[in-house]
């Protein structure tokens, strides 16, 4: 028979090497494990130009409402060039009480726990649990995010499927399983900068036009000032300068141009529409007739949202608290997640394992996180489909 | 027999394509010329580690004092990728009155008026004029000048020729011949800041340090106020930033460390040690305890340096007003040339053709001029050796 514990299937599908755009097996088993537990499942393949085709999966069972949909992805980032992993970063090595591999919290080991969850509460209930779960797993959450959740949501859509919550397993917790429910997200809005100038000899700077001074006082102006101080559920807004380039090799030339590249994090103060009039406003203030600059904002596919607290955050805390004795922050911090394509469809939360080595070398977790967060999880499915 | 016209002259100059290192026949044409005026001519090449092999001349007639050094370099600036010349950069073409040509200006044209105004005068006075001319010509001042007249001069000491004044062709008038002998250079110190930081995701900069800001803030300091303000002969001193450099290409991330290069072109107020002192205490004030920077100063072999005025300034300045009723101004403005070299040997100015086209696309210099700036060197000769 087959092994059911949370651990047996995180390691599983940590020796799936899914790195994105791979599909490395990761959904296979997904699928084989769900198709036997009752669910009718869905392999998507999605496509467009300029990005890799991407296996995506969506599983349900039960016809009635309400519909919970447990959702997450597969794929994981890389294990890092030249990096020295303990154990190899597909192994699903456990030793010391954890369990070691690229995903292991973000988030195959948050899957495994939904599956090891469902596969636990279905040997319970059996199929006439009063409702339905959907499965929503993609394979390109780490990757451009285009043949991922975006057009699985549409896909489902098309077919009239409609949902009442979503729980998204994403490591949400700092350190500590129970700290932390995230209930929305900032928003993500890139630009750049150029300033345009004349190049010339250093020796001969009347002649020239140099673009760095122009780009120096346009981008201490933006920073200068703080976007805004916070709001009810959400950190202030932050801006952080992630390049600035030149590219002139020469040390005795004046350069043509200049170009800075910024990224804000922001709450939901603005909308990215708002945030960049301001960014602009600002940048025209500085410049005044002085300096000569374009600015490019990169469409930007992450608002900021909130999922207002509300009875099914009770319900997830109220589980939380039940297993760790802690009652979770409701937080919005943090980077982007597919939870800002799903909250269209949805109110969406976010609840999973301890983030801290994610993305990392020896990226790992504890056992007994495994086995606390499948028995959350466990109480939510109870809770939400009482008997 | 030989036209020994400053036309057919610079027109046999340019057609030789001498782009540094290559000689291009340009020192061997110039060779056999002087050595059919009687000069004895010796033919150096020079070699250095990590630069290519240079070829370089010295030629004397004479051997009592004083001695005239003739100075300049055959080698040119590149005619340009892709630049679109009105007539071909190497082909010597005259149209309009203008002769065409890389290096017409920067300096093949002073080369032939020097050597079109010492043939003459050697005519004219024959071998006992009463003194020394020295032809003293690298093919290395547009490249790293590693191998060209620093050498050439240790070279000349070594075997012990003394000098007693120097006249370098450079072009030294911005518009019109006439206006300007250079009495001197600024320096130029050339340095790199880097910012330190630590690198994280933009989601969670209080995890990780942007070097960005730090950047803006030492950058914008140290152009915040002038360097100095001038000195008797000379402009105030100015710092350009030639580049700012992070190489971060993802949007979400925080970088490592930001770096800026500057270059300083610097007056007689200060030494390359005292100004690189004076920009790290201002790096450091503005750094405080809250910006990790570190400072690398290139070694300078570019000083601000003056040859005073004096008598063998005005002859020179005499002879331009006589033949262009223009007094030229003594000035220290532009870039550095080979006289930071040859002032360690000899007081030197310099005083060549119109730079205007130097460097440029149809780089070209008005016929007119080069017969003009001949008569000039001949009246030079004729009264720093009068009969």
């Amino acid at each position: 028979m087959f092994d059911h514990t949370p651990l047996a299937l995180a390691q599983a599908l940590i020796r799936c090497p899914s790195v994105t755009p791979e599909e490395g097996g990761a959904l296979s088993f997904l699928a084989d494990r769900l198709a036997r537990a009752g669910f009718s499942v869905e392999r998507l393949v999605f496509s467009e130009a300029d990005t890799p085709d991407i296996q995506n999966l969506y599983a349900r069972i039960g016809t009635a409402g309400p519909v919970l949909v447990l959702a997450g992805h597969t794929d994981v980032v890389p294990p890092g060039e030249g990096a020295t992993w303990t154990h190899g970063p597909f192994s699903g090595a456990v030793a010391d009480g954890f369990l070691y591999g690229r995903g292991a919290v973000d988030m195959k080991g948050g899957i495994a726990c939904m599956l090891a969850a469902t596969l636990a509460f279905l040997d319970r209930r059996g199929p006439d649990f009063g409702g339905s779960i959907a499965f929503l797993v993609t394979g390109d959450e780490e990757g451009p995010a285009v043949n991922g959740t975006v057009k699985l949501l549409d896909w489902a859509k098309g077919r009239g499927e409609r949902f009442d919550h979503c729980l998204l397993g994403e490591p949400t917790n700092p350190e500590t399983l129970g700290e932390m429910i995230k209930i929305g997200r900032r928003g993500s809005l890139t630009g750049r900068i150029t300033v345009h100038g004349r190049q010339g000899h250093v020796a001969y700077p009347h002649r020239a036009e140099n673009p760095i001074p122009g780009l120096l006082r346009l981008a201490s102006a933006l920073i200068a000032d703080p976007l805004d101080g916070g709001t009810a559920h959400f950190d202030a807004s932050n801006l952080e300068f992630t390049t600035i380039d030149v590219g002139n090799p020469a040390t005795n030339v004046i350069p043509a141009s200049a170009k800075a590249v910024f990224n804000v994090r922001f709450n939901d103060d603005w909308t990215a529409e708002t945030l960049g009039a301001e960014i602009r406003r600002r940048l025209e203030a500085a410049a005044g007739n002085a300096v000569r600059f374009s600015l490019d904002l990169q469409p930007s596919n992450a608002p900021a949202f909130l999922t207002q607290p509300d009875a099914f955050v009770d319900l997830v805390a109220d589980a939380i608290e039940a297993e760790t004795g802690r009652r979770p922050a409701l937080s919005t911090t943090g980077g982007t997640s597919d939870a800002r394509f799903i909250k269209d469809a949805c109110p969406v939360i976010e609840f999973g394992l301890v983030g801290r080595t994610m993305h990392e070398t020896d990226e790992r977790v504890a056992l007994a996180d495994l086995e606390r967060l499948t028995a959350i999880y466990g109480r939510v499915l109870d809770a939400y489909f009482p008997s």
